[in-house]
């Protein structure tokens, strides 16, 4: 049972009962589970922007510059910084020390850092499951802001109604290869520190790149928006253009539509999961630990052994 | 059926048959499995080499003046290049054109170049089974070559026996965020265009980011290689480092050991598969498009419709 004392409280906005759901939810356990059945009614309103690019194109900087202009218009904003975890990387927890003491403490902003520990499906479905505890807890704008690295920036636009690119001007030529990705799945691009030399070739380039993507969702053609973010430049037109992508979304009843596309991702996930751990019990993991023996021996292929298993499970599951 | 014909032209090493063995093998049906079966007893003699890192390492060079040294050591060997598909990137088709025209001519050289089309997971199982077939077919080692983005590089690490991570001196400052990932994986590291200015900065970076690594592996550390691969410097160095490695697998029992962990990731895998195909029927899908209209509305959460589902699949499954 999930206390009403926390749901109320949720509904209220308040920091340490959200902060406590999310907690909860990255537990991934049935109270979890309960709990975003429980929140799901109070969800859909609030509005969902992905922000993405390579390392250090000055995402962070953007968010925050972005989360003050929205407080300026007294809108509430709720980040979930997602960071693909790595012994290496501690700069993601050094960043956060910095916009906590700049924006954290602002009643109407909620911060929240979500380590991908490995496992990408894993990421994506509690970053959404977090995000729903903010859209149920009031906030006006969800941020989820990812290293373009991998899987992650693909699952946060599975998630987002808005998904910005940010590149800047030295992105120049690893445009073209690694980060295809995030040309596919950008509604529209900012080049950050575009006061730096190479910013007219890099737009360039980038609308070059952007006359070969296919048109398909209707007539939306991405746009460019060049900011400085570090000097507050830039911040208000991608405020302005995230308000025209989503009125086009509503105009052409797209937003609805992309909203059930996301929810079918996420559902699918949601059963996979609940297959998958009703699949690899004790049980099982030692029938196949057994059978590698074989395998690697050539006795046995690794289909034939796979099969096995999934006949067990079948005869195990059925009801 | 699978015709013994080509069964036994895939063992002679019949480059067409391969060829065609390989491509059925992609299609992921039922004959491809069939086909795998067969083959499973004649595996386990190639030595699978991965060979992946950013983009512009110079990966492609790498791979074929190390196929070259092989060829001169009388070694046969099948490469496997994965391209992580993108409607932007031509560059992994042209840089094959090069490379036919300069090893695949030779009878003992096998080359194909796989697409990821999106979906990680499907990349990695196919790969993995056309590596099986090139392992059948007698070629003495493997080459995977990948770029490192996303999950393809530890796709490749679950496959391979031993992993080369190609840097160059310019990647300095992306290590520490970006390739993080690649840092975890490498058996051992290849400084290419080591003649570029930069080269010892990028060597000491390296080594100290290698000295946080944990090493599980009993002793084995992780060497950095020097090379130029357009002129052929360092190659020899990096066969041998290749050979040592694999001296140091079998000399502590731990290739047994590796490709153990690598069966059971890739049965696991099939299984996975198996269940979705299953799963994800037109019926179900059907009934879960339905039941998006009530998860948007709020009506219902997508934890509810979910287990609605796994429910659902429980009870129509066919023993």
């Amino acid at each position: 049972m999930i206390s009403k004392n926390l749901i109320e409280k949720i509904f209220q906005q308040g920091k340490k009962s959200v902060s406590r759901a999310i907690t909860l939810v990255e537990s991934g356990n049935e109270k979890a589970t309960l709990l975003l059945k429980e929140l799901h009614k109070k969800t859909g309103k609030a509005y969902r922007i992905g922000i993405t690019g390579p390392p250090g194109a000055g995402k962070s900087t953007l968010t925050n510059q972005l989360t003050k202009f929205y407080r300026s218009q007294n809108k509430t904003v709720g980040i979930i910084a997602v960071d693909p975890t790595s012994p290496f990387t501690g700069g993601a927890l050094l960043g956060d020390r910095v916009r906590m003491s700049e924006i954290g403490i602002d009643p109407g902003v909620f911060i929240r850092s979500m380590a991908t520990r490995g496992s990408l499906g894993g990421l994506s479905k509690k970053t959404i499951d977090a995000a729903d505890v903010l859209d149920a807890a009031g906030y006006d704008y969800i941020i989820f802001e990812t290293v373009g690295v991998g899987q992650s920036e693909l699952d946060i636009a599975n998630t987002a109604d808005s998904t910005i690119v940010v590149l800047v001007p030295e992105s120049g030529d690893s445009i073209q290869a690694m980060k295809a990705g995030l040309m596919e799945i950008a509604d529209f691009f900012v080049l950050n520190k575009s006061d730096r030399p190479g910013s007219e070739n890099a737009i360039t380039a980038l609308r070059t790149i952007l006359m070969l993507r296919d048109h398909t969702e209707k007539s939306w053609l991405p746009n460019i928006i060049k900011s400085v973010a570090s000097e507050n430049i830039g911040i208000m037109e991608i405020a302005e253009e995230i308000d025209r992508h989503k009125s086009f979304l509503l105009e052409n009843n797209l937003l609805r539509e992309k909203r059930e596309e996301h929810f079918r991702i996420r559902i699918k996930e949601i059963v996979e999961t609940l297959m998958r751990n009703e699949l690899w019990q004790k049980e099982r993991m030692k029938d196949l630990n057994i059978s590698l023996k074989k395998v690697v021996e050539g006795e046995e292929s690794p289909y034939q052994i796979a099969e096995n298993l999934f006949n067990d499970f079948k005869q195990h599951l059925k009801v």
